[in-house]
């Protein structure tokens, strides 16, 4: 087998079958496979597609590069949840306190922000003293005492996405609807969680920026999650604007906090309780997602679930304290700044990518995957669309290293919103739910 | 300006604009731009295409990545002839000195074969000492006093297209109009001569397989050339068939001697004086093709162009004497077998493509650039397409190293013809000509 040959099949689109999709994946692993001939390969999946039994069998191989968690001597069922990334996305850190506090073990590698995107690790790193570089035995072991456990990804698992995505970045082959599903998938699978709940973000501060796109991918993961024997279900839900009221790794911590101990905003609590009955019922634990959603109102309403995120963050070196007093442990930025409304009107638009790049500009966010980033600065938002708003109310604080920054953060984000003189409705934040397997 | 832009505007179908070209190729050239990247944006081109304005600038970014001759102080206007390649192509032997013998300079840098396709060199190689590696100063010398040279391409002539032909072999790239019209033109321009007949291959023994795609590529080279200052005309010519009657190294020698003789296949013989009256008449030499083609039979006639061809041969250090005794000077095969006809018919095909793989076969050309050929093997054909045949009678000659490699040829040979019980109109040499600038 030769990977010129290969190339030369999907250039001409043709199916790859396993076999040829296993050389292929394993020998650029293994470095036998040239960068250059990953790179045309990479072109012309993009612009051929893949069936999904080729985007099934990429998924398998990129899983296959590496180690692979084996969890069922802990559980026998472990939840994950992931979500294609967004701004304020916030949503590991309240959701699988409110699993774990359930009874249900939720163990799930997660990633780094890049560009306007944030990460679960950024967020969660802002906690004094969290770390996530932990062994597969200590892995192995929260998930068992704990019930909670968020890693970063060792090298060893999946090498071949982390060649290819380093790879797809520098050759324009991002945007390929199989190829960032194996990306997720192999990783996932990879991972040892056998009930995912997939969350792909659809609009302007996601990748996916229409519904059908979104929609697509969603049914791509969900089918190759399905072939390789996990229980798991996509929605597709709203990122075009933030996600609850705080964007920024410090603000986003301090909300999921506010939220676990019954004081976040409503929209994103609903959608936490929602999320979490789907998990729990996807895992057994509830007849249907209703009875799901009242176990994890009762974790939430109990305590439960605030009790399980400190017990979680002490369990990985942080400051169980940070859920009493958040805002004395958390790091704060110097400089608190309102943007208030230049006129009045009902809120039409709060352009999610546009506070994404705002809080790169802060300092909040990577450019490079090599940028140190702050984790005090972002913005909280005050005002979400459909809101009546009159000239002069603050719209936002913009949490900044200087007083520079904040200006110049507030000349961008004006450019974020939009105004109606008629009434707004605010965008349903749950746009579509694939059908769920056992439900 | 970012390669990874260029990549995804060509991936996304844009018209790249000549800077964006010329920092991608020079960026390349000069190794700023990685293999990745540029196998990344040949798999977008090939699949997105390229406007004739987009290949133009291509083909001068390659052919301004090196040194460009000027060949205006040897004269006003220099001859070239390029084929796109194909099976017996042995035109340039023929061409080129009866050119020359007219008065019209012809200076041109040819290549070696490559799989199914022969190379001018390793035909003109088969002399005893000839050789192609001509300073500048020699071609310029050479075509001044002898009117002709052909010379191989030396490394500082596109360097560009080097890098990207090798990229495009290991990545699947090559089948790609504006690629493949780009690589040709460049070095061409480069070369220095200012008018140019291009000979487009269609059929079984060439790269392009249909007069459609044959023609879309004429059309470009020419478009690419007229763009560029050139004077220049296309034909699309016959490859169904091997072209005249021998293919292999010395064999094709021989047979462009005999050609020169007054000696040669009628068919061959016919295509060599219309094409010289062509590019004589887009030379100014004759008032028209027809005219340039009584000049092109005087010097035939008169032995001129033979007298030119042993002037050339001996001016780049072969022995002129193979013009008087070929079979003494030109190396000799041990074994000649000859494939005789299993059945009575006409002959309906003689599949070009597999004669030119059994001379790879027999040690004849390359599987790899840097197999070491026998210019000595190769096949004769006694019948062409349209002859009647007997069961038993010779329809080729073997010329091999060993009877095992005959008889694998032979058996590999029976696969290349076919057999009608009607008579059978030969496939015509001239396909489709281009309209002529001049003419």
């Amino acid at each position: 087998m030769r990977a010129v040959d290969i190339i030369a099949k999907k250039r001409d689109g043709g199916e790859l079958n396993a076999a040829e999709i296993d050389f292929f994946i394993q020998g650029y692993t293994q470095d036998k496979i040239p960068d250059y001939q990953a790179a045309a390969w990479c072109m012309a999946v993009l612009l051929q597609g893949m069936t999904t039994a080729e985007t099934t069998q990429l998924t398998l191989a990129m899983a296959q590069s590496g180690r692979q968690l084996d969890l069922s001597d802990v559980a026998p069922l472990v939840a994950d949840k992931h979500s294609t990334g967004g701004v304020g996305d916030k949503v590991t850190l309240a959701l699988g306190p409110v699993v774990a506090a359930a009874g249900q073990p939720v163990g799930k590698m997660s990633g780094r922000g890049l560009g306007f995107s944030g990460g679960t690790l950024d967020k969660l790193e802002a906690i004094p003293g969290w770390r996530c570089d932990l062994t597969e035995a200590q892995f192995k072991q929260q998930l068992r005492q704990v019930g909670l456990v968020v890693a970063g990804q060792t090298q060893d698992i999946a090498p071949a996405d982390k060649k290819l995505y380093a790879l797809r970045d520098a050759t324009a082959t991002v945007p390929s609807l199989p190829l960032i599903a194996a990306s997720v998938m192999s990783k996932k699978l990879a991972a040892g969680a056998n009930v995912i709940l997939l969350d792909v973000k659809v609009g302007s501060g996601a990748f996916m920026e229409t519904l059908a796109e979104a929609t697509e991918l969603a049914e791509i993961m969900v089918a190759i999650g399905r072939r390789a024997g996990r229980t798991l279900t996509a929605r597709i839900t709203d990122m075009s604007q933030p996600l609850g009221r705080a964007v920024g790794n410090a603000l986003e911590t301090q909300e999921a906090i506010a939220t676990l101990r019954g004081e976040g905003p409503p929209d994103f609590t609903a959608l936490i309780l929602e999320e979490a009955g789907h998990l729990l019922a996807l895992c057994g634990r509830a007849a249907d997602a209703a009875a799901g959603k009242q176990l994890a109102e009762q974790a939430l309403a109990s305590g439960a679930a605030l009790a399980k995120f400190a017990a979680f963050v002490a369990a990985q070196g942080g400051d169980p304290a940070v859920v009493e007093d958040p805002t004395r442990l958390l790091p704060q930025a110097p400089v608190c700044h309102a943007l208030r409304s230049p006129r009045s009107g009902f809120l039409a638009a709060a352009n999610a990518r546009i506070f994404g790049e705002t809080a790169v500009m802060l300092g909040g966010g990577r450019a490079r995957k090599e940028d140190v980033i702050d984790h005090s600065v972002g913005v909280v938002l005050h005002a979400k669309v459909g809101d009546a708003v009159h000239a002069g109310d603050p719209l936002c604080t913009i949490h900044a290293r200087t007083q520079a920054e904040a200006a110049a953060a507030t000349a961008r984000l004006l450019t974020a919103y939009a105004w109606s003189e008629t009434p707004v409705t605010p965008p349903a934040l749950i746009k579509h739910t694939l059908p769920s397997p056992h439900l």
